[in-house]
């Protein structure tokens, strides 16, 4: 590695002050190298957005730098901007082996495959660049194979802890969080830190996974001759293991409803993240040939999406499966802020069909809490600390957190994205931004949604539009319409006095211009506008979008 | 009162299998009582909407059997509908006394405060009917003045707890809900009851309003050189009266920010439902002559709505006051499900502004936890039970719990809103159904939005609309046109190939139409409707709404 001439930079692109697109570039001299590429799943107000992922106008211009992209985890906000990213900066790509093969996954659904460098890096292995080594150090999380990354850098040591959280008693195969390496890491000295907040709030510690699979043990024991259907995060690895070991020790086969359930597991049993006997598996269409004691079913739809499994099973909506009375659903996850009352709905709906719906201790959090938070901090000892992954209100309270354990405020570096944080081995400064944000995902489109779209999408999802449409002739003589056509303002067959008394009003404006001698377009466009406007507001205290056509013949 | 010769009805049109909009009717023979007219508030699916309120095609009908409405208390969902239902179906009124005062502040904003008969009823107080006689019964709750209603009938008496709590220590001068009372109706039997299921779920107690009391003691305590902002539900009297107990033991001044809580707050100071000593309270342009130390701010927007005080003076929207760092702003409240997001966005615009934010043990529920329902439940003893004041799952969870306590599940009734349930002194049964489900408040208009104006409405805020315009000749010829508008859909600008190409494909079908003498608009609109939409599909993966408008002149 070279020696420290110049500064290291942090340049967050995601993922701080927000939720979700977590992103990080870092950059010494003409070298660029970044961890994860994540989206973001859109807020209420982005009307009609598919996805979000950030900004990356930066990589683009310094195409030419960027050597590789790290990834610390498999979960959407971590690798799920991946085809989008490389599509415009391909550089190759070092992942661990369960993540590397769901961002194939999305390679392959983008065609990109055969276009990327793709690198398996096991934990305790580095990948070298010419400015940075980087480790992957074994972490634990809610999906398997996840990773901090030590960041060797002319300047020092930068530690990305990813998500994680100090499980000591894992499922499977799955060993503890590499703490011995963390604590080798702090005695030779760590520059800074960049640490998981999502959890900071919380007092204690993150029960382990294996809590979850006593509650599932008991939830088989005592429903022996149910149907059991469990619904968790498509991605939790050692979730579906630990439902499997029941199903085996419980004598059930297991069936799976879900594109991204039966993706994950595919990908899992394919690189042998998950121990399944053979025969253990039946296909959903296979469920009528068994008894309800002998199945159980992993379905999606957790947070009660309207088109996931579990939704469309509880509307008998599903050829394969319905639920009766008598089956027990699992709902082994927690909602994502926002969807509670999608999920209400949803158990509403079970409760109808006479299913018993079971959700207390069935799920644990993959984030570290506050006494984990203090035991990484500890172990490393980072001259600089940047609390990363959370809102503003998570960065707050973990720069806090970490002041009760005596770090120098100064030394902490609540960031926003775009900004450039320089660290050389002694100082930290922030030193400017580069360009950064949110790109929006349409459908096809890229970008091609943005404000205007969105305020005109909000107008128009309020209180609807008014179209007014006219043929006029070279003298502006009206040879045709006014016409008037609405969508979304009124149920027009209930309010034909109020569509009389519009039409008249707007008959009455146009006659007056014909009249005028006013040949000005623009004039009765935005006289048309403003009358109908005021009209409308007056009679029903609406605003719909008014939009006045005028043809020329 | 009459002897039983008819059955008696409880009709729910509101309530049940749903938040919100609690409505219920009774009737016998030629009269009709209800007890509370609520709003719900709108889904995220019900764009535009500004209120919900019950279907009462039943009672217009039925409008001169009505004789009296009866309120539980005054919270929104529970007086809300009254100015909609009563210009339509005009009764006289019954409620407590701050019930009434916040019934009459909406009676006057609609101009129908001299149009309705108004009677103050005291708990402990009956009001007669022909057939019904109806006890007002002191009850504990998040709002003053909250009452049960034992309703005596010629079949016998039904309880209605409206929505309660138990609370042996109450503040100020409230007293405890009357068990006596209950425990006397018990003992003389009783034919029915309705119950409040809305945390039928949690297990235990609710805390007493007084626990709240302590944690402000505490705050304030720690708190004596900062300026403290308080946001709590307008409604909350005896919360209120707690902060205001706060500030005269540690001499600050009360200043009231939002038009609901200065609402609520003068008719409870009218109504002598506050004590507040002289000089106490000062107007917030006031503010500014006061030290922080000396001031205590209740502001409106514990949900984080966008325009409530909390909101507008965290970002810095307000003349009168704005947050500054060292302010401690206290969420005494809980979200409302489906405003997790909204509030965690304004605690980050608060944290961002320096701002310590306080959220832990501010708040008690107002409604009764599974061993308060048990107890009200064994007091009482009726013979037939309904959960109400709930989602499905509450209802059902709500159902088993009277199970658990002995109760034959063939006398429980988990019903829908518009179910008429017969008794007579010795059965039930659901018999038939009148007309229910929900009105929709769109500005100035009542049910004048419906299903195909919100279908409408959603298709638009999802992708935007297209129109093409064009005017054709009596030989179908074009003579101007076709003309693209598109909103809501691309940012047109940073899209010219693809609306180009839309151009293009218009133009070719239209010129084939042109050319073909085939004179038959509909077909054409069809035709341009179907190839656009494909085309677009195919491009963008988007699906705007399509409207082609054709004008002969």
């Amino acid at each position: 590695m070279t020696k420290e001439k110049s500064k290291v930079k942090i340049i967050p692109l995601g993922g701080l002050d927000e939720i979700g697109k977590n992103m990080t570039a870092f950059e010494y001299e003409d070298e660029i190298i970044i961890v994860d590429c994540g989206v973001a799943f859109p807020e209420d107000d982005m009307l009609g957005v598919d996805l979000v992922i950030p900004d990356i106008t930066y990589l683009i211009k310094n195409a030419e730098k960027v050597k590789g992209f790290l990834f610390t985890h498999g979960h959407e906000d971590h690798i799920g901007a991946v085809p989008y990213v490389l599509r415009e900066v391909n550089a190759p790509i070092y992942a661990t082996k369960l993540t590397m093969g769901l961002i194939q996954n999305k390679l392959k659904e983008h065609d990109l495959d055969n276009k990327v460098k793709k690198h398996v890096i096991n934990p305790g292995k580095s990948v070298n660049f010419k400015n940075f080594k980087v480790e992957f150090i074994r972490t634990n999380h809610s999906i398997a194979d996840s990773v901090a990354l030590a960041i060797h850098t002319p300047c020092g040591v930068i530690v990305h802890t990813g998500d994680f959280k100090v499980d000591f008693t894992p499922v499977g195969d799955a060993e503890p969080i590499d703490l011995t390496k963390f604590a080798e890491l702090g005695k030779e000295g760590v520059l800074a830190l960049m640490a998981d907040s999502t959890n900071v709030e919380r007092k204690g510690y993150t029960m382990s996974e294996k809590t979850v699979g006593e509650t599932f043990d008991n939830i088989f024991a005592q429903s022996a001759r149910n149907r059991i259907i469990i619904t968790t995060f498509a991605s939790n690895v050692h979730r579906i293991q630990q439902i499997i070991n029941c199903a085996i020790k419980y004598k059930r086969k297991v069936a799976v409803m879900g594109r991204s359930m039966v993706n994950v597991i595919n990908t899992a049993i394919e690189l042998e993240y998950l121990q399944i006997p053979d025969g253990m598996m039946i296909d959903i269409t296979e469920i009528k040939n068994y008894s309800d004691h002998e199945v159980v079913v992993l379905v999606t739809g957790s947070q009660g999406q309207p088109m996931s499994a579990l939704s469309r099973i509880a509307h008998s909506e599903n050829k394969q499966l319905e639920v009766k009375a008598g089956d027990i659903v699992v709902f082994s996850s927690t909602p994502v802020p926002g969807n509670e009352r999608t999920i209400a709905k949803l158990i509403n709906e079970l409760y109808k069909k006479g299913v018993e719906v079971i959700k207390d201790d069935t799920h644990v959090s993959g984030h570290a809490c506050q006494e984990e938070l203090k035991l990484i901090y500890t172990l490393l000892k980072p001259k600089f600390f940047i609390p990363a992954h959370g809102e503003y209100r998570h960065q707050k309270i973990h720069a806090d957190l970490v002041k009760s354990l005596g770090m120098d405020s100064r030394n902490i570096f609540i960031m926003q994205i775009g900004e450039v944080l320089e660290l050389d081995s002694k100082t930290a400064k922030v030193a400017g931004a580069v360009p950064s944000g949110q790109v929006f995902i349409d459908g096809l489109g890229v970008g091609d949604v943005g404000n205007i779209v969105l305020r005109d999408r909000k107008h128009l999802s309020q209180d609807g539009l008014i179209i007014i449409v006219l043929a006029v002739d070279k003298e502006c003589q009206v040879v045709s319409g006014p016409d008037i056509i609405s969508r979304g303002f009124v149920y027009v067959r209930e309010s034909e006095n109020l569509m009389v008394e519009v039409k008249d009003l707007i008959q009455d404006t146009v006659s007056e211009w014909s009249a005028s001698g006013n040949t000005e377009w623009h004039w009765i466009k935005n006289t048309l506008k403003d009358e109908l406007k005021e009209f409308i507001w007056e009679k029903t205290r609406r605003n719909p979008m008014i939009l006045p056509i005028i043809m020329e013949v």
